[in-house]
């Protein structure tokens, strides 16, 4: 019943990006004396990212990485909320913040304890350089990095999670998706992959109302990475 | 000057794949009672990995991983070494061998400390399953793994080094590839990355003639991991 790999949801699963992108806005707002609704362009910014997606997915646009397509719609934004003479570089550094995103306050040592047990890795929509950089900044170790650029699709597309199975050389039963988001457990599963769900309560902030809950019987639900180490067995 | 990523070979350059072979095969043959020159076989085999991947590069055959290479190869060997009677099972086992060989003594220690300097990964003709595999059995730590299948080419391919270069949003100039082996140093230049040589006398044992010391400039020439690390500063 043990899987022989977890890969994991990095944004909202295993670091807090809503969080860590307000704090480095709102400072960044305060040096410039810039007022604005930082927290509104970050909710904003994220919920331009399925949108973008999309339009890989359903072969509108070529693939692009997730910085290509943070990048292009933060433009939009900073002048739908209204903030002024940003520079270019100011841009590029805005959306270098997802690349040094904190992780949660149990994601670094549950990773270790789940290293002990199964091959660990990441299965992100970010792309490897991004993931890799993640990683490193806020010290969490796997043993493999997969992100969309390798697949050159994104998740739920399920040329990634079994892309991800057929490169570690495991059927996707000896695989399970360790995620913050039903939606993503219920691609993976269709795929046959086995399904932990680590719910993220504060994700989306003191309003968030979605995926709050598991909502389907999922092989393993833990309220942390480390719970979710220890329910592997 | 210190490269962003230092990228290794595997085989040889972080591992003891024929020390390792020969001690496995040596006592395979011991429980078996089958007597046989079980490092000329071990050499042999090596020694068919490059034209086995030289099918693959010439577009002759189609790409598939090292497992699949060194089996078909292991077959024709057993005949031509005069080994009668090792069965499938026994035959997966071999190549499986392939999976985990021992580090040698400085690898573990050298990259633990090139860790914090640079991203550290792998650049092997190996595939991914292989690599994680070797990384975990032996200790090893990497920030990312990249392996022949998710650039469905190999080595020397250019496609392997600016493939690698890409997935990390680096030039290749930021990029090392660290080797015991001059021809993938010159291919890694030729494509632009930095270089670190790693000479490894004892790879093909006692009476090795190749890759005794560096055939050009290489920017870094190191005798072990952790000299590489101290060196790139």
């Amino acid at each position: 019943m043990r899987p022989r790999a977890v890969l994991f949801d990095v944004f909202g699963t295993l670091v807090d990006w809503r969080g860590s992108l307000i704090a480095e806005l709102t400072a960044f707002g305060e040096r410039s004396a810039i007022a604005a609704d930082w927290a509104g362009l970050v909710d904003a910014w994220r919920g331009a990212y399925q949108p973008s997606m999309q339009r890989v997915r359903s072969g509108e646009a070529p693939f692009a990485t997730l910085d290509a397509l943070q990048r292009e719609s933060l433009d939009g934004l900073l002048v739908r909320f209204g903030i002024p003479g940003v520079e270019e570089a100011e841009r590029d550094w805005m959306v270098s913040l997802w690349h040094r995103l904190r992780p949660w306050p149990d994601s670094v040592a549950g990773l270790a304890a789940l290293r002990g047990k199964a091959i660990t890795g990441t299965l992100s929509n970010g792309h490897v350089a991004l993931l890799v950089s993640l990683a490193k900044t806020g010290g969490m170790s796997f043993d493999v990095i997969f992100g969309a650029d390798i697949f050159r699709h994104y998740k739920p597309d399920p040329e990634t999670y079994l892309g991800a199975c057929a490169l570690l050389d495991l059927a996707p039963g000896e695989v399970m998706l360790a995620a913050a988001h039903n939606a993503d457990l219920a691609a993976a599963r269709s795929s046959g992959l086995k399904t932990g769900f680590i719910p993220r309560p504060d994700e989306y902030g003191p309003t968030q109302h979605r995926d709050l809950r598991a909502e389907a019987d999922w092989d393993v639900i833990a309220d942390s990475v480390g719970a979710l180490a220890e329910k592997i067995g």
